[in-house]
Order: structure tokens, then C-alpha cells, then sequence
């Protein structure tokens, strides 16, 4: 302060003003230079030794999956009806490297062998992260949140929040009478599911969700979302609503009408789902089962498939009411 | 230049000196500050983007592969002795990712199905080579030149180059007969072969054998070294030289000592091979398999194997000379 007040006063007395003027431009041009080439270098810096996106581990990713037939493309498609969400079709290597893995680590005698190689676990879970995740970024094109679409992947639910610590999962849930249904009546081979049979294909079902939906409850609420596929048919807006709450993304409306953007979005046409996609919300595919199964295996129902309880659907029940369908829907069914 | 005079004049006058030694000093601190952030700003960048080794998809890597029981261990001691080679112990999942990939790119159906999707070819080799050298440098400590050891990845030699341009491949090469008695004496399980029969061990040897052959020269003689397992053990001296050479690596004499080094470096007691590279140069593994192979199988040999006859080696002979041993071992021998 002192130093400025000389200084005032020494221009006052218009002794130093052109001096210090002259100084001040020296002292800016000097600033302007060190700005500048600190801003080139870093420019530099940014162009060849950013973090390429696919290279980040932290990256926030969403997965979704489930059994086949249960609306995992359905919700594909409403996600990407959203500006920033991309997912992309059905990669099949991620899965299969996921089983690869799972065989891995859960034969002791392998496991035991990878670890001696000093394989197991670090090299072998960063070369998967590695490999999924180069698999997610360029296999579509870039968007402000990536998504990965391949049903079983949900099986490996906690591994895969392990590898990405900031993934949050949606797992499909439906009436595994309508899944087996559409399986059988559309003749999809799913594993070494035998689908001449209602009750082999039920008590696969029960099986594999069984293990998904508790894979999902140990990731914890805030990291996995188990989704009805018939609350987001019939009640699209509060559903849509309670999962891009949970994905910490701003809604928006463009997402209830992802029939309008099924030209857009690269659907695969062997994917066996985008039959249904392509029409707008369809409330047939709920109640298409009914009267489809044989009695044994209805009679049966809660033995073999003792999951549907688990998960809210009554067994017993031969046409179950899944609830009303909200505003948004009845006013598209009048159309 | 003139701004200068002006102020030394100034300056001689003695009516500027206290305020020009106050304004440099402000100058001086604002440069300082400067380039102080400028620089904290350049570590952490350094820290944080550095591209790490293990991303460098253009390193120089060294694959060793061959049918099991034909020197794939000893070569892997060998170019471990040298002070700047680091192969590991077998990964076993390269392998076995190399064959999923295979899989996927060979089955017509599967492929376009990966296209179709985005994810063959681009974005599946970058996950391949991605998940391929994360495990390679991870599995064991740093070294000037990383190699891997997993016999069956040579069956993808030129995949393999295709990913890595800088790599280099060794395939070892071993007389069928020797080879398939080491595996049935052992007992030792290679994929599907049946090991209680010589016919079927040589037919599955043959195959695989000149599945590898083809693509090491393939890949052309800058790129894959065939390296026979005769000529390693009985003329170490000038095979080593010509394996160093190819690799474009010095030489150095520790090569022809791997056995004084088989305790430092980590060998896995889940490999089969560790039990022989322990001793020294061992010449019993040539002339083992004399007598021992069935008089119908012996007879039939051209027409089982007739891979012997192109690797060099004749199948009518019953007991082969593989040559003289070197003065090296002449030496070791006689002590």
C-alpha cells in the first residue's frame, strides 16, 4: 500500500507517469506471453496425452440385463431415447468373456493355477475391465453416458460393479410365465434350455433369476435396480421417473416415446427383440400367455418356479391383474 | 531499446532507482508464481495422463509356443537368463481367449452377428490386444522386454502380429515321436487327445503342428523364429546366437546357464515341464522314446505324421541322429 501510494503520488507530481505506463505494458505483454504459452503447451499436453475415455475405469457405465424375453430391449430402447445415453446392440463377447472368467475363478484347480502365474486376480480383473469396457466404447459411437446391453452380463453383478466402481446396473424382471411363453411360442434358443418344455424352460428361469436378483440385492439399492417389465408398460411416467432418479440423470420426456426413435438407434436385426420395439407401448405382450400353459405345470407353478412369488407375481393366479395402466398410457390406447 | 536508455538516464539521475528496484522485485514474484503453478500444474498432469507401459500396443513382445512336451520351458529359461527378458509362467487365459476369438470370427452366423453390432473386427481386436498385453505385463514384474509363454497361443501367430505389429514369435520344434512319448509316459492331458494311444497323440501332434507351422511362416522370417528343440539342447552356443539375433537382442553368455537361474525366477509347480528344466542340458529327452512307440505305428509313420518329414526329421528312421553336441556341452558333459 505504502508502495502505491508513493507511486500515486510520484504520478501526480507527473514525474513518473509515462515511465510507469510503459512499465505496466511491459509487465502485461510479459503475462500475455507466459498465459499464452502455458495455454499452447497444455493444448499439446491434451492432445496427446489425454485419457482416452475408454482407458478410464472411473467412468460411470450402465448396465442392463436380465432373462431373455423379460424387456431388457425395451428398456435399450428407453434409455436411448434419451439425448445422452448410448448402449448399442448386444455385444455377446462380453458375456461369454464373463462365463470365461467365472469358470475360471470358481474351478479350485484353475484358480489355483492362475494365481501361482501370478494371473489371478489383480492382472486377470484389470485385463477384463480392460476388455469389457474397450468393447463398450467402440463398439457405437460416443455419448455423455455409455450403457451395455447383454442380458446375462446381470449375472455377474457384483464382479462387474467391482471392476467399475461407478456402474450402476437395471436389472428386468417379469412374470417368468409370459418370458417362457414368448421363448417358447417364438421357438429362441436360450442356453441348453429346452424349449419344447414349459417346465424346463420355468425351472430355468427360476434358476437364473434366482441368481441374478440376488446378485442384484448384494450390490446394494444404490448400485442395482430391479425394474417390472409390466410397471414400465403400464405405468411408463412413474417408472421412467424412479430409474433415472436412480441413475442420477435428469429425466426427460422424449423417453416415453422410444417407438419415435427406433429409426435413429442402430437396432441389430438379429436381435430378437426388435420385432416388438418397433410398436409403440404394447400391453398385449402381458396377458399373450394366458391359457398357453399346460395344467401340470400350472398346477406345479409355485414348486417349479418359486421365484415369481419371490418377486411379486402370484403363482396360483392363472390371469394376473398387473396393475392399471397411468394417464400417458390410456391416452396413447385411445389414439 | 530506446525505453531502456530513457530509464537508465532516469535511473543515473538517482530520481527513479528506489521505484524501479520495487517494480522489477513485483515483476520477478509475478514470473515466479508463474511458472511455479505452470510447473505443479505439468506434475500433476504428468502423474495423472502419463500413458502407462501396459497401454503401448506398439512394445516390442516375444511369444513362445509349440506343441506341449517340445522346449517351450526350456526356451522360456533360456531367454530368461538373460538379464532384460521377463516371459512368467504360463497365463493359460491368452490361450484360451485366442481360441473364444476364434470362435467368434470363424463361425459365419456368430461374425456377422459381430459386425452387425459394432463389435468385430475393430472394437473386439483393440479389447483383444487390450486385455492380451494387460495380463502379459501385470502377471509378473517389469523388465526391457516382455515375453509370454503359453504353447497353444502360437496357433494365432498371425492374429497375434496383427495386434502387436513390434512382436516377435519363437515356435519350438520337436520330433513328434519324442514329444508324444514325453506325453504319455507323463500322462498328461493336451486338449482332446487320447494319451493311451501313440497313433492318435502323433495324428492330434500333426495336425496342430502344421496349423502352427503355416502361420510362423506366414508371418514371414522377420516376424516367427522356428526354433527346433534338437538343435537348442545339442548346439546351445549357436542356436542361442541365432534366437538373439532374430530378436535383435545382444547375446550374452548367461543364456547358455538357465539352470543356475531356475531358482530366482518364479516357476510354476503346476507346470509340467519344470521337473527337466531344473537339471542341466539334458540329452536323454532326445533318444528317450527309441524302442517305445508301437511296431504298427512306427510302420504307418510317414503316413500318420508326415509333418516329421517337412520339420526335417525321417520317419522312417527308428533311432535318429539329431547331430553332434557343441564343445559347450562336450564340456558340461565331461564334468
Amino acid at each position: 500500500m505504502k508502495f502505491l501510494l508513493y507511486f500515486l503520488k510520484l504520478v501526480r507530481k507527473n514525474i513518473l507517469s509515462r515511465a510507469v505506463i510503459i512499465l505496466v505494458g511491459v509487465v502485461v505483454f510479459l503475462l500475455f506471453i507466459l498465459e499464452f504459452s502455458k495455454y499452447s503447451s497444455s493444448v499439446n499436453k491434451a492432445r496427446y496425452t489425454k485419457k482416452r475415455p475408454d482407458e478410464d475405469l472411473e467412468q460411470y457405465l450402465i448396465f442392463v440385463g436380465g432373462i431373455p424375453r423379460s424387456g431388457t430391449t425395451l428398456m435399450r430402447k428407453m434409455l436411448e431415447s434419451h439425448p445422452d445415453i448410448r448402449c448399442g446392440p448386444e455385444t455377446h463377447v462380453i458375456p461369454w468373456l464373463l462365463k470365461d472368467h467365472y469358470e475360471w475363478t470358481t474351478s479350485t484347480k484353475e484358480f489355483v493355477r492362475l494365481v501361482e502365474a501370478g494371473v489371478a486376480p489383480h492382472a486377470l480383473d484389470n485385463a477384463m475391465a480392460k476388455f469389457i469396457l474397450s468393447i463398450i466404447v467402440h463398439h457405437g459411437p460416443p455419448a455423455k453416458y455409455l450403457c451395455n446391453k447383454d442380458p446375462y452380463s446381470l449375472q455377474a453383478t457384483t464382479y462387474l460393479h467391482g471392476l467399475f466402481p461407478n456402474s450402476k446396473f437395471i436389472l428386468m424382471l417379469r412374470d417368468g410365465r409370459a418370458s417362457a411363453h414368448s421363448v417358447i411360442s417364438k421357438g429362441i434358443t436360450v442356453g441348453n434350455w429346452n424349449i419344447k418344455s414349459y417346465r424346463d424352460v420355468l425351472m430355468h428361469w427360476n434358476d437364473e433369476i434366482n441368481n441374478m436378483y440376488k446378485e442384484c440385492l448384494t450390490s446394494g439399492p444404490k448400485v442395482c435396480l430391479p425394474v417390472h417389465y409390466e410397471k414400465l408398460v403400464l405405468q411408463p411416467v412413474a417408472t421412467t421417473k424412479k430409474i433415472f432418479n436412480f441413475l442420477g440423470i435428469p429425466w426427460c420426456k422424449e423417453v416415453l416415446h422410444h417407438e419415435d426413435h427406433a429409426n435413429e438407434t442402430k437396432l441389430s436385426a438379429y436381435e430378437l427383440s426388435t420385432d416388438q420395439v418397433k410398436k409403440p407401448l404394447y400391453l398385449e405382450g402381458l396377458t399373450k400367455w394366458f391359457g398357453k400353459i399346460p395344467p401340470d405345470v400350472e398346477r406345479d407353478m409355485a414348486f417349479i418356479a418359486p421365484m415369481l412369488k419371490i418377486l411379486g407375481y402370484n403363482p396360483e393366479e392363472r390371469r394376473p391383474k398387473y396393475g392399471e395402466p397411468d394417464d400417458f398410457v390410456l391416452k396413447k390406447l385411445n389414439i
